[in-house]
């Protein structure tokens, strides 16, 4: 591991220390806190979408959908150069903007019916998905009712697959069969289906298939942070340019689902690993502390999606490194500019705003001073957080 | 200030810093972590009551209640010999109990009719209390509708009485003229009438006859806690023997209502100063990081609390002094051992359980492979969080 001398500024010239692949160097920041309050405050470039998304149909959203994961077409000094509040703005409204992006399409919530085992809801699938499913007799029982034009009904599984190993086997078989096309993004991880967290596992299905049967995914998000004269910094990672979702966009020192058989506590120490080269001694200091959940309807994707949210105080001496390709480089940001790009900006993967808009309520950076503090405190738990 | 040097003991024999208004000593703890965990692990002096809240009537409701508030008959030494558990136990059945000890009469919550103020519902009124009401024909209009067999129907206010002023007055009258016989514990302490935080104040009204018209309540309570090589430990008061209410109980470092026209932050450091001796050099690092709400049906009270949490991190050496009499005396506890006393005690203000067991997630002491992780996290904000 390389060594670098660096030091954490307080006002004035901040100097920003980050760390890539390839080597560890020193960005000299070259704006006072003043002069930056004169640039921009509302920096999206993604405004036109937005504007789009106001007429959309299910396909527009699909495609700005598909231009939010992929755009990350900014560069740290992007980052760098977002307003900063000098203590922090009593605005909320950018937090409640980004909560809605991980919140979408709640409206049609009636287009979808229960996919059910055992009289258990596991999830819910889009009523024009389910023409895809039905192809597949041998695999699903499809009670649709349209008789009243209402959309009810439900899916199940059909009765001779008993036990979770078949389940498992015959919808692998689906996601094979379906491929790409409907499924993009297979990653060949399976997540467990269950009706809620620790219940019991009816069976284990291909992560990217996962959103089409409105299964509920639960993920670890760390905030990796450092303290320095009583001032908080955030671990920042941005991620590559070559991953196939949200390629360079901005992320969490860690994070990762929850595969099946894993607790949170291993899974944390496990992706701290790979993602950042934080080693067992130091991860295993994490500590969980609070939790966050949404429901983003997109198209026939239904996202029911928990997150446990864990805070790792790290080393001022300690430079992550990430393991598995997936994140380019890292920077160290005050905690105050993170809030700030999180609010002005869409830098970072949606969800990872709801997890560091916790740590800015648990951190005292969110006041019940600021207008609309208890409705954006509830609003970090819009999903069925079970 | 008297000055006392003293240590904080890892494990084995522990020492615990206390202080009273009259000296500062040192306890020594007798016993080994091993030790004490031979103790029996229920301690619950009031069993015998809760048998009894099983079949309990609206009086009954209103005994227990008393007996409760009033049943600090126990000593320091009860606290120490509170089974402890040297890595936290993951049996969280008795936080959950102590989260039903504020969220009580959920049943009976069709009782109560809204009391309406510009068409605004800031609160509920029971049933049987709008007798009482109905006495003050210049001040309240009764709506009520019992034809279809329902309790429905609202109260309101004369329309006459068109000025917050002229209301805080005509309800100010009423409260004197029913007095302590309806309302125990009067305080002449005003509460703001709202229907939300930070919303429109319609009048203010005696803090003790708020729960006779269901009005949200608004509070601060503070943790206040050392850390000492890696160990967390909270600072816990024991209520003065002679206060009207819970007296002898346990309590937070601080605490108070938030009275009409103070902000939450301005609260903070006066009732750090009044309850604690905390000057506001210190007391203004205290921080937001969390809100707990309960909803209470009590007999004719309906409390509709919400509590916004504060950490102050205080230096090893400070010891706290009560100001204002409300204390007996405080000890610094560990959090493991507090955590144990809130599981298996009711020595706890009721409310004061909720605010630490949210301390007990966002630190890490509770996690997310204990058995109703989700469900306890979810359910310290039962009430109405707005």
């Amino acid at each position: 591991m390389p060594v670098a001398s660096y030091a954490i500024a307080g006002h004035g010239v901040r100097n920003f220390i980050s760390s890539s692949s390839s080597s560890i160097h020193r960005h000299n920041f070259p704006f006072t806190v003043r002069s930056i309050l004169k640039i921009t405050p509302l920096y999206s470039p993604f405004n036109r979408n937005y504007a789009a998304a106001a007429v959309s149909s299910s396909s527009s959203t699909r495609d700005i959908t598909n231009s939010i994961e992929n755009a990350g077409n900014f560069t740290w000094n992007d980052v760098f150069e977002v307003s900063q509040s000098e203590n922090g703005s009593s605005d909320l409204g950018g937090f409640f903007q980004k909560i809605n992006l991980c919140n979408r399409g709640s409206e049609k919530r009636f287009d979808f019916i229960p996919f059910v085992i055992e009289d258990q809801i596991v999830g819910y699938v889009h009523n024009g998905f389910v023409d895809h499913l039905s192809k597949f007799k041998d695999v699903f029982t499809i009670m649709k009712d349209n008789a009243h034009e209402t959309q009810s009904g439900h899916v199940t599984l059909q009765s001779a697959l008993k036990t979770p190993e078949s389940r498992t086997e015959a919808l692998g078989n689906v996601v094979k069969c379906l491929g790409e096309e409907v499924f993009p993004g297979i990653r060949n991880e399976l997540y467990p289906v269950t009706s809620s967290y620790g219940g019991r596992v009816y069976f284990s299905l291909e992560r990217a298939a996962a959103p089409y049967f409105g299964i509920k995914a639960y993920g670890i998000h760390m905030n990796g942070y450092v303290e320095k004269d009583g001032k908080k910094y955030l671990w920042i990672g941005k991620r590559s340019e070559t991953k196939a979702t949200y390629a360079g966009m901005l992320d969490h020192l860690v994070a990762g689902g929850l595969p099946h058989g894993m607790s949170c506590a291993e899974n944390v120490v496990k992706e701290c690993e790979e993602e950042a080269g934080i080693p067992r001694p130091i991860s295993s200091r994490a500590i969980p502390v609070s939790v966050v959940s949404y429901m983003d309807i997109d198209g026939y994707r239904f996202k029911r999606d928990v997150l446990f949210c864990y805070d790792l105080k790290l080393p001022e001496s300690f430079i992550p490194h990430n393991q598995d390709g997936e994140v380019g480089s890292f920077k160290l940001l005050p905690v105050t500019l993170v809030g700030d790009v999180i609010r002005n900006t869409e830098f970072f993967k949606a969800n990872c705003n709801l997890v560091i808009i916790d740590f800015l309520f648990r951190h005292g950076f969110i006041k019940p001073e600021d207008d609309g503090y208890l409705k954006l405190l509830q609003s970090l738990r819009s999903g069925d957080c079970s």
